[in-house]
């Protein structure tokens, strides 16, 4: 029976958050990762474009979740009130992926390549809410300055988080937005 | 007559500028930029650690007139202003900079090994606040928080600078202050 491909594509992100964690980034190849997945390297690259995408699978659902929640928010709702909801509907992700993601932190913080690589994911999540916020009618440029506000927020919530529960996620977005305004 | 070091570092960072722009970064030896200064390789490696680092002069002194700014503010001050009051304190090496940071900006623009360095740099210099705010009794992540809002808020002021007068970046400055604050 063949295996799906969320299947395949789940066991390529496990296979290769092994290995990176093993015998570090750069000394493994996407055949590693593939032989240790069971898949071919088509397979591979039929799911991600290089050997740096692997570790970065679910930014897109998680851009489509906030992007969204900006797009459905109140049109009265004040720009960082409306990043503080759209952070708040991407809970459920950060919960279900809060073992991958700090594997995958450890692989970053030991390989200068792929901070580059999540510093642009980052950079491209803030540009993606800045267009989101500037579809609502903020100008552009104010668009992007509440983007940088609400993602510096969320970093502050998202690193006094223990990982364990959703409502405690809930409490910190909703406490670091009402810091960053306590700060000026 | 020997050339002072202050003007032999001059020197080679507009050798660096113009090569970098006439044939691009990567096509550009640091032994070109010194023969264009008139200096040996050597008299630039006793001022630049490496290629891209020449593009980056005036950054120790820039963190250095911010984190200054920071200290010798009044103890009651909210974070935010006296961030405020620090990007304010260095509006004159913006002043003098303006045509050096135009010139960089789009060699650095071509050139995705440089964008790379000056994400570090921003990040440094986030760091760099949030450590002298640090020292000023705020809890570390709430420094932090804070250096991200301010340079996002200073990045905002910087992006509509006509890069004509002090007073003009100085009133965009506490515009972006006053507009971060309206946000939320």
């Amino acid at each position: 029976m063949p295996r799906s491909g969320a299947d395949a594509r789940r066991r390529l992100r496990e296979a290769a958050l092994d290995l990176y964690r093993e015998h570090g980034y750069d000394a493994t190849t996407t055949a590693q990762i593939a032989e240790r997945a069971g898949v071919t390297e088509r397979t591979y690259f039929r799911h991600f474009a290089d050997k740096r995408e692997v570790l970065f699978d679910g930014e897109d659902d998680l851009r489509t979740v906030l992007v969204d929640a900006v797009a459905a928010a109140p049109p009265e709702l004040p720009p960082l009130a409306v990043l503080t909801r759209a952070f708040t509907a991407a809970v459920p992700l950060f919960v279900a992926g809060r073992s991958v993601a700090e594997r995958r932190q450890e692989i970053i913080v030991a390989t200068p390549a792929l901070q580059e690589r999540a510093h642009a994911k980052s950079a491209a999540l803030t540009e993606a809410l800045a267009t989101a916020l500037a579809a609502r009618g903020l100008p552009r440029p104010s668009a992007l300055l509440a983007g940088r506000i609400g993602m510096a927020s969320f970093g502050h919530a998202l690193g006094s988080w223990d990982g364990r529960s959703a409502s405690e996620l809930e409490r910190l977005i909703a406490e670091s937005a009402a810091e960053a305004r306590s700060l000026g």
